[in-house]
């Protein structure tokens, strides 16, 4: 476009993150509550979480707790207490999509794409600069 | 199951709301950063917000901002800023999903269904109980 406005360049809501206490208590939530369970678990080591990952057609609810008191998620969840943490959108190209942030004035936590969980290429965008929210960019 | 969690109810994720005090600007942001526009707007004067949905696959992003004063989003932006506010899971009967958080021994805010935006039934459920989340359950 002639102001610059990239392409559509979501394809997906990838997942919704949730900041739990207790990884197995809201597995067991979601279980009773809704009949819906895991299809993926991981740790990741980089961010200090253990995540499940709960298919709801081609989303994610991504629920994710701290695996030690430096986490960033344990950081969230002193300062605001469970609930929603980020929200991921998929994108085609990480990478392409990083530098459309970065064109637009956005604020980047991830200067450049990196591993994320279950095999996919991830970067996150700062909530300065994006209405507040911790937007997570994957790459399947 | 024996014990009374039920069959699956989630089918979609419906859409991830964002509260946000410009909507206008928020708007200009999604399409500025990552080429994507609303399909629909309203104006839901029972809750005193107007919306604007952006459609991604099959789910939306919804940006919400405060019409009035005493609007539930107007006191969440007061007190937590703009950020997520609540997440939209799609079921098939949003009154048998209703019913479940029930049984389940969830706090809900509606008791019964009522209209929500773009022709939905929904109803919310209190994040006291649901992880931190406050869940709103949409019926197309």
């Amino acid at each position: 476009m002639s102001d610059g406005a990239p392409a559509p360049l979501l394809t997906e809501v990838d997942h919704v993150a949730i900041a739990v206490a207790d990884l197995e208590a809201a597995i067991d939530y979601y279980r009773r509550t809704f009949g819906v369970t895991p299809v993926h678990r991981e740790r990741v080591e980089s961010d200090g979480v253990e995540e499940a990952l709960i298919a709801v057609a081609e989303s994610y609810i991504q629920l994710v707790s701290p695996t030690r008191p430096d986490s960033p998620v344990a950081g969230f969840l002193e300062r605001r207490g469970e609930g929603l943490h980020h929200v991921g959108y998929r994108v085609t190209d990480c990478a392409a999509a990083l530098q459309a942030v970065r064109e637009a004035g956005g604020r980047l936590i991830d200067e450049v794409p990196r591993p994320g969980s279950r095999g996919t290429t991830v970067a996150f965008v700062h909530p300065k600069g994006a209405l507040g929210t911790l937007i997570e960019l994957v790459q399947e």
